[in-house]
């Protein structure tokens, strides 16, 4: 018996011009374009196995080991839809392929990185989903094209289609046939360039960013500013920075950028706060690190960037990994050692090593142990790889082999 | 023997439209204009005695009983000088009048209430300054003109020369002779608006805003479009807002530019945060008051802002003001006694009264004692007043009673 299945595993991207706003929110088409880096899927991902059959009553997705409910025009039954009606349009040019377009569908999807570390899944996830599907379906569609269709699951996961260096432009068609991923650069371009992802406790529940972004949209007396005037100039200048491996450039714009998305995040009616004081204080420490490289160097060494919740992301040339981590470690001591996969502390200690000359020790208070759950070291990664059966996430009676 | 001296005391104003950015640094001319409610002083304020005598060697000037040095050029030497000047103008134009401008000054001022309250006192200190000296130099000066003289001592001073609901008009002459306050309203006609101050602690030394305000101007993206189109659309309708007593629309226009200017500071290079995850706290803990208030009437019942610091006022009409006094001490027990000034809790304790009903109990943890230190309830007040002799703060040989 032949078994039509395919799975793929797709990469976090950490956007450094933030999209926030929607102008279509159906066909979640953005009011700006935004840029992103693709990371390490070695170290960040989702995997998913999508299975066609024709003993399948109906499509059925299972996340992390529980079903989630496909709804009727939602935003996975139109991934879904959209992808079997491109194997429909394959099936009817090429007559001598299987016809499983008719097919229900099993899909199986996997993150390796737990929901608590409060990192969006939803880009990973809907590009997983979408490369696994289009592999079942062989189609023909370039990474671009197929960011048209995450792109319809969760705004980011486009950009999630290609490694490297990504950029979601924005588009002017009411089809939403132009907002699409493109890639400005290939990894290869900058392999040198690392992240560290600061996980850091909440207590609070922030607002989704569904939710948010159009609350800003609503009342931000700010936000049109930026999108017409601000961020059209910015992925100008991040797409050369990414293009001359700049990272004075590409630190600055990124650290700008985060900043104000969040300021139009407070300009909001009621303001929304991601960042907390734990936040704050990272960026303070990659304020004075960079403070101290500048007036020694005149470069600067690391660009923090936030998302919709207090987590930062610290974006900095691999040289200079080991004493962000080791700064972030003495002020943020964690009850949880360190994974360390680039093997940077074989000898010593995160927290432990010395500062770099200069360095003011008291700008920000030691925190109690705790206040940043992790660390997670990572790089620029690859788009979206297509695995081996071996990998498969769904078992031979067509279940999740983790429930079995 | 004459003595030639006067005591007034002057008011602490909080702006409803903040002040953040200056187009000239020397003369203190703002890139917008601004909008506050003058508190009461009978809570709240800065007493200032002057005196002139022959007798003394140069200008000298105490504050809270530490002398202070008065820099050739700096903003104090500029404030008595121009005092002086107006003073000899007058000495010319009525020539039977004592000549005293070419006396040197002391100047003894105290503030009642505390610097670690973290509330601002240069606005009321400047003012009961320029106030005592006008009272001494018996000056024909109107308090917008004098408000010309305070304003280049600290910018927001300007508005603490008169009561009620204050504009300080921008202006948009090179020699700032336009860049004044006005009274929009007096006291009177809108006594019913009252204040709490929550008084929050921070372990972090935050920006000054006189460097912060010029890093946002020099490096904020969205600042030129707050100053050019959102500020003077608000500045006229809060001033109707605050004209027809419609507290719903001051309470909005005065949430949405607090937030505002908390966002432009974060689009500031590098980000300042003046608010900490308690003023956090207290912004969301008023959302939920006013959300719960809007259901059941259609009505806004308390407005938050922020200044260049942790702390925050909460402007409510007077009837509303146990219900916020006991919802903040509910969830921020405080280790000192809250003094009551209008007698709200006579038989009960702020913080063990019933919540409105539908109040979402859970939208803020409650916090550990001394997150907040203390609260102190006023209103709006009038503007400076000149104080009989028995209030002087200078003894009889020129130097304060408080080092006698």
């Amino acid at each position: 018996m032949l078994i039509y299945q395919a799975t793929a595993s797709a990469p976090v991207n950490i956007a450094c011009i933030k999209y926030w706003g929607k102008r279509d929110t159906k066909l979640i088409l953005p009011t700006n374009s935004s840029l992103s880096v693709t990371l390490d899927q070695d170290h960040l991902r989702s995997t998913t196995t999508s299975r066609a059959d024709p003993t399948f009553k109906k499509d059925r997705l299972w996340l992390n080991g529980t079903e989630e409910e496909i709804k009727a025009g939602g935003r996975l039954a139109t991934c879904i839809a959209e992808l079997k009606k491109q194997r429909r349009q394959v099936e009817e040019n090429h007559p001598n392929i299987p016809i499983i377009s008719n097919y229900a569908v099993h899909i199986c999807s996997h993150n390796n990185f737990p929901t608590a570390a409060g990192l969006a899944s939803s880009a990973s996830g809907f590009a997983a989903l979408v490369a696994s599907l289009a592999a079942l379906y062989k189609l023909p569609a370039t990474p671009s094209e197929l960011s048209l269709i995450a792109r319809q699951g969760s705004g980011s996961a486009c950009r999630s289609l290609m490694g490297g260096f990504v950029a979601w432009e924005k588009g002017v068609r009411e089809d939403g046939s132009d907002s699409l991923a493109i890639q400005i650069a290939p990894r290869e371009h900058w392999p040198d360039l690392h992240a560290v992802i600061v996980v850091v406790s909440d207590h609070k529940k922030g607002t989704s960013s569904t939710a948010g972004m159009q609350q800003t949209v609503e009342t931000s007396a700010l936000l049109q500013h930026r999108i017409n005037h601000v961020v059209p100039a910015r992925m100008t200048a991040i797409s050369e920075a990414i293009k001359a491996k700049d990272f004075d450039k590409f630190a600055k714009i990124t650290m700008q950028d985060s900043n104000q998305f969040h300021a139009v995040c407070l300009d909001t009616e009621p303001p929304i706060f991601y960042m907390n004081d734990v936040s704050r204080a990272i960026i303070a420490l990659i304020v004075e690190y960079n403070r101290v490289s500048v007036a020694a160097t005149g470069h600067l060494k690391a660009a923090y960037t936030y998302d919709a919740g207090p987590n930062a992301v610290i974006y900095a040339p691999a040289a200079n990994i080991p004493e962000i981590i080791n700064l972030i470690a003495h002020y943020f001591p964690q009850n949880q050692t360190f994974s360390d996969p680039f093997k940077l502390f074989t000898n010593q200690v995160p927290g432990k090593l010395p500062f770099p000359e200069g360095f003011n020790t008291q700008v920000v208070k030691k925190a109690e142990e705790g206040a940043v759950k992790g660390l997670i070291h990572t790089r620029v990664g690859d788009g979206p790889r297509v695995l081996s059966d071996s990998e498969s996430l769904l078992g031979t009676n067509g279940l999740p082999i983790s429930l079995a």
